[in-house]
């Protein structure tokens, strides 16, 4: 049973390899058949006058329609105000969670085999306030702040998370020892968030510990919840694991909306030749099938990618393979 | 030749296998015929009536003294003011360089080889300031403090080790993307103090690139610089690359003294039973001799415990062996 109903999901395809990998993702799509219809807007940033970033009108309008975003890579712009567009966009949808499972990949060999570990990040508050100040000349503070309320919010996701996805275990990354005070209150909320879930397994964890023994034996980990920063490096720590982050997929979660991405970069050197590794973006794209509940579409779409890729007759270059993008996008839609 | 001067370094034993490891390192010394007698000093912490933890005063008096210490593993008390008795220590003696040599061991073979990376934290401030307080009921600041003194002080710090230990690369690590002027003064001051370093490659990253870096190809670094928290992470995940911090040294070095410690814990489990690896500490105390200008029996020394392992004949439990922590020393020693 395929629902009928048709979504629409608003499509930004980004710069660099953006529109290719993009593209990519369409043809696959249909080729499944999947009941979406697309809503393709630019994400070019508005630049005010006093060098302040704004996300474009049709963005905001589009995605406040739709709820749900698919997004390829974009060039940091320089503004002031946000780090980036992603960021403008994580604070103006409040996606409060991102999510980035890693698992290792038949097919494309690292390291580590069995790597299978999920990064729920606090997405809206942290070491990513932006509240900085110099105090006196060359003496700089910045803010990190922690709130009950988005640790508990964060907390609960990751929970609801290992329950709806079969996970065992949940561990808190925190530095409470150093920072007693606003990792000791992330630490407390997501503590009492774990006693509603007698279920599911909870540990807590320094963040050196926790890279140390990633770095050595990633399988003790399964669903890691943190403050924004440790989020920031560890999914990207995790990424490194399996391949880096051109397999690795993103969701950012809210309570109203979603927004899918692929957080590797632009690739500007190899754009527009054919020769980029659409796979993130793909596995984002299914991320996102999953939170419209399409699970079939999600399932059959997860299977022929991975199935292509464990294969191994049409892989992309960064994968040691030889094909172009449209041959591996070929190959995968071949399989419905 | 060897210096026929006697040196004087107070020697802190520590908890759990503190005192097995450090009789290790003096049986050791004592068979490579080092000239340094040692001032052996308790750091029991004095807990003050608010629940304030103090160094105990011989403590002190012997560091002002010898200014180089040897230290130990320590149980972590519960007192306020330091996140640890390491970190007061740290302050006391204003030890601003965190120096923690990663080096892929012969004969412990694990996922990676060639690994040679030493990361140089900046140890005074930062994200360590202590500086927290609740804004209102649930709402915690944290304050991460940068300044440009300290910053470039540890910069020059780690370009004038590079250049004294034949290194090539400097790489700074940072999130100026995200805190602008925190980030950005110590990636500014460090930048400045490389124009004056032009033999030495400099480098910036951001710190998720240099996790995921690390995680997949650590020997595209070489020397890491970077702010307090950081080098907490990435001096933890080096140590997990090569094996854990059971084999890794550390030496935290000021203007006016440096204290050299395992930072391992105390294995409370095995304390006493003559089971520990005394390999980080003995290390540390190499890196120490280094420090006090004693190359030949640093090198000597340090030959001769990696050359006890990569033989495999006389290995701890903890490398796969089935020796005693003495027997791991005599063999060591009878190497001289
Ligand atoms: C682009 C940058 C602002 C961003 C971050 O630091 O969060 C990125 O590293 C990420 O992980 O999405
Ligand atoms: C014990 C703890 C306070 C310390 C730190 O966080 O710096 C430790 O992890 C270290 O790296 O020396």
């Amino acid at each position: 049973y395929y629902s009928s109903h048709i979504k629409r999901v608003t499509l930004m395809p980004g710069d660099g390899i953006g529109p290719e990998i993009c593209s990519s993702v369409l043809q696959i799509f249909r080729a499944a058949k999947v009941p979406i219809e697309w809503e393709t807007v630019d994400v070019k940033p508005v630049i005010k006058p006093k060098g302040n970033c704004e996300l474009p009108k049709q963005v905001v309008n589009s995605i406040n329609k739709t709820k749900v975003g698919l997004k390829g890579p974009l060039t940091t712009p320089v503004c002031h105000g946000h780090a980036s567009l992603n960021m403008a966009m994580r604070k103006q949808f409040d996606l409060f969670a991102n999510v980035r499972p890693c698992r290792s990949i038949a097919g494309f060999k690292t390291l580590y085999d069995d790597v299978n570990v999920v990064t729920i990040r606090e997405n809206t508050e942290g070491e990513y306030s932006g509240i900085e100040h110099e105090v006196v000349n060359g003496v700089v503070q910045s803010i990190k702040l922690i709130t009950k309320k988005a640790s508990t919010r964060i907390g609960k996701y990751a929970f609801e998370y290992a329950v709806q996805n079969n996970r065992k275990k949940v561990t808190v990354v925190h530095k409470a020892n150093i920072m007693r005070m606003s990792d000791g209150l992330f630490l407390r909320s997501v503590r009492d968030v774990s006693h509603q879930y007698p279920q599911i397994q909870f540990d807590e964890c320094h963040l050196d510990t926790v890279c140390l023994k990633m770095a050595s034996s990633p399988t003790e980990f399964d669903v890691l919840v943190m403050p924004n920063l440790y989020g920031d490096i560890l999914s990207d720590m995790c990424a490194g694991l399996i391949g880096g982050l051109g397999l690795t997929p993103s969701g950012n979660m809210g309570l109203n909306g979603a927004l899918f991405e692929s957080v590797h970069g632009t690739a500007a050197n190899i754009a527009g030749k054919d020769l980029a590794n659409p796979t993130a973006l793909l596995l984002s794209a299914v991320m996102m099938l999953r939170y419209l509940n399409m699970q079939e579409y999600a399932n059959k779409i997860e299977k022929a990618v991975l199935d292509t890729i464990k294969e191994g007759r049409w892989l992309t270059f960064d994968l040691g393979g030889r094909a172009k993008c449209s041959e591996f996008t070929k190959e995968i839609s071949a399989k419905f």
